[in-house]
């Protein structure tokens, strides 16, 4: 740190800070995530001064995950404040590509509104009247446009079967009965024609490709991004526009003549057995009152005191994955987790931000943040942060003990009379029973180590009331918990 | 996460995984520190078979830290190795660039050896056989070529005066009588020729330029590296080579002719009388009684009980600065430190990597960590890992609630009755009176926490007696410290 | 060149070039432009047998800007074929980016059709309606996007004043009643509201500030890329969409209540005023009898016998700038030059891809390339490429000696006199009545060296009616041209 | 050119660019290569000012190739003065990497000496004293560090052989006695024991790698560059320093003991018997009668005329790697060739250099640049440039009608018959009997075409007694003589 000296600042420092704080202002920006340190803490006071939230970080990249959020949640640029050098280098975890001391997480201003050409739209309403198993996916895109109306009207109009994607969650609410989310494998496999609202034939939708998809199954791509059109699969029709605007342009198409998908054809009823078998099979699997508690055990606890308006966070491997089939998100843009490429440490960022707006626009609205063990490892230190700001966020920490999978405290004990735990610790396992909920004590917020379901509810029931301080729930599941998963292989993310 | 199926590992990668590992072996790796995902964990585990060491860390970052020590610290390669993609990106923080999942941080060969050039050698030695007011200078690179043998020689055979860089420290006890580090801005102030043992005139040495300097001091630049030759500064002679065998040529010249330095030289009677004052006036405000403890106090303590071959890693703003000047090093490369460019972060991850290198070279040999409050924050998360692996470290927190200062717990509290937190606290406050202990406590380690001199014997005393787990001492300090310092202007980093 | 041994190419090398030849016939590219060199010769080879052109250039950089090219001038994908390592380097003049051995400059396929918001379409109609001194500005992307009919329908139904940009130019026809391009500045500074079709506020359109223009123009952007809109200046409306669609919406709304813009109007007459003046002044400068000619004289000549349907590409300072004036287009893309950045060395890289599509597509059409003469020298031993495969080329260098201005013969022997040329030669200049059309006629074309109008009437006249060989004029004129332009101020670039 | 008027040049860009002119001229520049434009003109001309020569390219590549070739033949930086943006980019082919529009080619300062560790020397004497059949190899690097003196003193007076690479020509003469290079495959397959003076070991030099070499031959690096020790090969003995105080080191410890290899040892006799059956041979394709000429006989009769002390640069496929067997170097650092990474379009901005360097160091030294004729596309404009500064230039073009090989005038014409040239004409043919000496004429230099023997040693002799200006001399060859040259695979470069 060349320069620490805080008093000795210069008149320029300081008036240079003014008029980037007022540049900041003038884009509209509400929220700055940052470490301060010379040149940048004149930056963070000057923009406090224009009112202008300053939110001090403990780690650039949590800062910039922070940040990125924002704009996703309000539409208004969010900006990460770093020291150039080191800090900067920090924080590109968070960002692609930057060359400044501050830059903004997404456009400034809303992009002019842009529709599909008029003779696609009737191709695609043509496409849709004629399918004989039709799915919608909804995808992050579809929230990002805030799609949610004309989307909800056309699923209610037509009785189409739909299928979110992880952040496509809540834009039509999980529970709606025209969601298929626990039929997602049997949906993909046999659909014949798919309408993609904003969402990617990435790997988390396989690609698009057989054996999970029909080989001639059509595809209709509804999408604001020419660039994303036709990766991987061509689609059959492709709408290029706002998501919403396109819509809005298919409802209006469709209305032309009456028409609704028969909600007791053959394949909704294909679709409601198997959605009906699943969750049984996972409810079974729930109710288990053998302990360690097993992951299912956990999210039907959890889901059943979720607050419907919470945001829910979340980070992780199986905690993420299975968390995500369990838990409900009931509106949209509610729901942030590590996403596409499974990135690791953005759970608080994320969470603080989601906080900062809750506590701005909705007060009494709680942050839901469920993280695996090892995901709270990257970032666990804005626990500091988060009681700093007295942040209304629930900390679930679903401990296994280790990365995938861990071990008890006895097998841990055992394993280490032999020799050195850098020798013959398995690379996964991390120490058992951590009391990770002492990080949060440590800071003066409430902490709550659980082993039962009994403790879980309680711990959650007294979260939830306590509106007063931020709090950690470390929940003890069975460090094997994945292995005994994979006996029930149609529990795995792409069998539901 | 794309899969994180750990069953399903192919035969593929467990067989590429060996190869690597085997490659790491052939290499002389003798410790990898990582986050294991697909397929990284195969290579880990590949390795741990093979007597290579993992270390499990909680954020790439820190691994990389720990990884870009060991070279330092043993000569042998450090390996980090993380999943490519968002891993690698956090990463970067530790390395400026890579693009493989694995590299090395130092070369794995030891190089071959150079020599400086015979008259260049002759010259050098006539300058400083003709030096008025002589200095030497001995920098990270002395310590890296292991010439403290010979600088020692030269040192106490000519009786010249020196100072260490931050790195430098140990190369020659700092205790030497030789050692001029508590009248270090006089020395460098007043000097007519000054050697430069793999020291750069960098900011932390003022750039080697007035008025820090003599407008026409010589300069004699003994360094491996032709490009840092002449950066800044001209220097008067150049000797470029590995500094051991260099500083050995030097030694063989000077011995041709009988001659010492006066050890009562008017130079020598003026840094002594400087010494001495500079040293009282830092007495008299460590043994000052008042509370909260100055950053004195807490240093004075700790340095009367710091084992003399003890590793010492800081990272902090005043913590950094001013712990260097009191705590005392006598051995060479024991000293690990934010260093050059300041980075924040980099301190637990050097210290785990002290920590495996004393465990299994010196077993009972500590590591004292010493951290700012909000250095700590940036991988406060990696004690878990020091409590994992039962590693010898004690981490002192030196606690004033901020970056470079914070405020009081009353203070505190009544800014916030006005508003929000965002919207007054400025941004270097962080919480006050953390409980940073029970970061420790958490994962089964000692944690205390002290506001008063006989609580911080009491608490060093106890950690340095049980060998049997890591201790955490979060220090509350005057949190607005360093003002005050600021009215001794002399105590200031520049002046000591 | 690691390996020329062509015998002894590898079966591996011949089949993967079969593949890479069948995917680039599969993506519908129809020229390869290139330098051969083991392993990209086979490439070539096996592209001509699948009936692709390969036209083998003298240097990757014209190579790469005949390539990017083609995608403006066909729809289709130009593709250039370099060696990696250092062809690859000198390709990067003509590429932002690229990774492999050869790529696409365009996308592959056309791009689903998107259109306007509705509403916006109905605001921008009436702010149009309600102008009192409207614009329209044709750039580039209407050329694009083959918007033509639909502008030029706009256009003289509604009689409204437009201006085209340098690669604009020819959507409308030049010498349409309703360009007002002999009236530039007059009619940026005081229109009211401008539309603007694919079109950017760019330095060549003065970045759309005061005082160029009224303080509170209103600006209506019609483009297809998002990113664009809004630059410098905050639009009154945007239309984002395909621009032949979006103009379509418009028609479609404007057509909806009768309207024109009157033709008696005002700012019709102060146009028409300025226009009248402004050519009376340059073709009072075109007939000066005075030898060396200028460059009005020069281009009011050419324009004479210019062919309706040639291509025109032009790159230089001053040749360009007023060239761009005085030569008229009457077609859609057909014009090329050097464009927004002014990079020197892309004309005969576009001039003998121009010629592939005239040759291909329209037998007997004619390409004339307008070349500054240190223009010329970036690129001019393509000369060798046009005789080679015979293009319809005819190439005019606009030679005053030097870069912006340079010195007579007369002159330059003096100055030399006095010391050697490296020393007292001005940077601007280059050799003094350099023979360039020798360039041509060593490769067997036609060359001309004239310095009269009549002499230029002559070439001229002979390059057109000679279609069996291309043809090189050398025009010789004032060296110190530019100075006696600047004495009519009005004559520069930012007047008209 | 976002502007292009010279006359408005503003005061700041004035004072300015005499800053950064006086920068270099402080930097010891004494050449300046580039192409102007606003704003670098003014640092062109500041820098003329100061008496520091400006060499006005036409090619931005061509402008970087002269500047890197400055450092190598005078040890001073040289400059290229570019256009940011496009010229800049242009600029790459010449330069790794840049960021600001001058940089320098080399290091400003000639670095401190260093010498190789004293028992590395001794080793390195011992294994070359017991070699049986020893080997000196002489790269670049040696010639870099001026070692001629030392590294001839170690030939002649150990009668050791050696072999030049391609730029270590010159360093020893290549005529000297002990020079092997008529019998180098011979002579790196057989030796036991290489010396290497800056030379590595890259596919030019086979890797170092058996069958080419034996497999226990060991290496002795003398180098400068710790990096490169030890890549591709382990040596026996390395030696890090500046090459010409090692070699010096060298021979002060060989001359303790009074030894010498000995001139009628078996491995001479083999390498002697060697280099008399490949000369014969080549002197015998080299007499063939037959016209068109091959490459021997044109080098032949070249290096007949080849004045001793000129400069010789070269590029191309066959023409650099047959050319260099044949043309021989008695002068270090005269040699400039395409080099390691074989890079097009280096020729003529080398000899551009080469010529700057001769004509003012030594008056009436000449620069004989032999160019393949597709090499001489690349650059083939910038003969504007020797034409205007009149530069001692003598450019042979071995002309054989395409890129590796082409077709005669008959042969091409009937090909044309059948379709257009882009089908059917194979991609590395050029025009037939393109009249290059034209591009010189047209600047007024002298041109010849020679289709003879007789006709090629006539236009030498004039051409070298012509001192008043540069000339051109386009040599016509057998178009296929690339297969004729096949049926001797004793010719080819790996067998000589």
């Amino acid at each position: 740190m060349p320069d620490n000296n805080f008093a000795e600042r210069s008149e320029e420092q300081v008036s240079g800070a003014k008029v980037i704080a007022q540049a900041l202002k003038t884009q509209d920006v509400e929220y700055i995530f940052g470490i301060v340190g010379i040149p940048v803490t004149e930056i963070a006071i000057a923009a406090q001064q224009l009112g202008i939230k300053y939110i001090g970080m403990r780690n650039e990249q949590a800062a910039c995950y922070a940040a990125s959020a924002i704009g996703y949640l309000t539409g208004r640029p969010g900006v990460c404040l770093v020291v150039s050098g080191p800090g900067l280098i920090h924080a590109l975890g968070g960002m692609a590509n930057a060359n400044m001391n501050c830059w903004y997480m997404e456009r400034c201003m809303s992009p002019p509104i842009s529709m599909a050409e008029t003779s696609a739209v009737c191709t695609a309403a043509s496409v849709i009247r004629n399918a004989k198993q039709p799915l919608l996916i909804i995808g992050k895109g579809a929230a990002y446009a805030h799609a949610e109306e004309s989307i909800k009207k056309l699923v209610e109009q037509y009785k189409l079967p739909f299928l979110p994607t992880p952040m496509g969650k809540g834009v039509v609410p999980d529970n709606h009965p025209c969601c298929v989310g626990a039929a997602r494998s049997r949906a993909l496999q046999f659909a014949d024609v798919i309408v993609l609202f904003g969402a990617r034939l990435n790997w988390i939708l396989h690609f698009g490709l057989p054996p999970r998809y029909q080989p001639d199954v059509k595809f209709i791509q509804v999408d604001i991004c020419a660039e994303e059109l036709g990766n991987n699969v061509k689609p059959a029709v492709t709408l290029l526009g706002n998501i919403n605007a396109v819509t809005k342009q298919l409802l209006e198409e469709l209305d032309k003549t009456p028409w609704q998908y028969p909600p007791e054809s053959k394949w909704w009823k294909t679709l409601r057995e198997k959605m009906k078998s699943n969750e049984a099979a996972s409810k079974e699997l729930a109710s288990k009152k053998s302990l360690p508690m097993n992951y299912y055990t956990v999210f039907y606890h959890v889901q059943e005191q979720l607050p419907r308006d919470c945001f829910v966070v979340s980070e992780g491997a199986n905690t993420m994955d299975i968390g995500r089939t369990v838990l409900q998100n009931y509106r949209p843009r509610h729901r942030l987790d590590a996403g596409t490429f499974g990135t690791m440490g953005v759970g608080l960022g994320f969470a603080i931000a989601a906080a900062m707006v809750a506590k701005d626009r909705s007060p009494g609205q709680r942050v839901i943040c469920v993280e695996g063990d090892s995901a709270f490892g990257f970032s666990g230190m804005e626990v500091e942060t988060i009681c700093r700001y007295n942040l209304p966020i629930i900390l679930l920490i679903v401990n296994n003990n280790g990365i995938y999978q861990g071990f008890d405290t006895d097998t841990w004990k055992e394993m280490l009379k032999f020799r050195g735990a850098t020798a013959v610790v398995p690379p996964m396992c991390l120490l058992p029973n951590s009391h990770y909920e002492q990080v949060m004590t440590a800071f003066g917020g409430k902490g709550y180590f659980v082993q039962t379901p009994e403790e879980l509810q309680k711990s959650l029931r007294q979260s939830l009331a306590d509106t007063t301080k931020p709090s950690l729930i470390n929940i003890m599941i069975e460090p094997q918990a994945t292995r005994k998963a994979q006996d029930f292989h149609w529990l795995t993310r792409s069998n539901m």
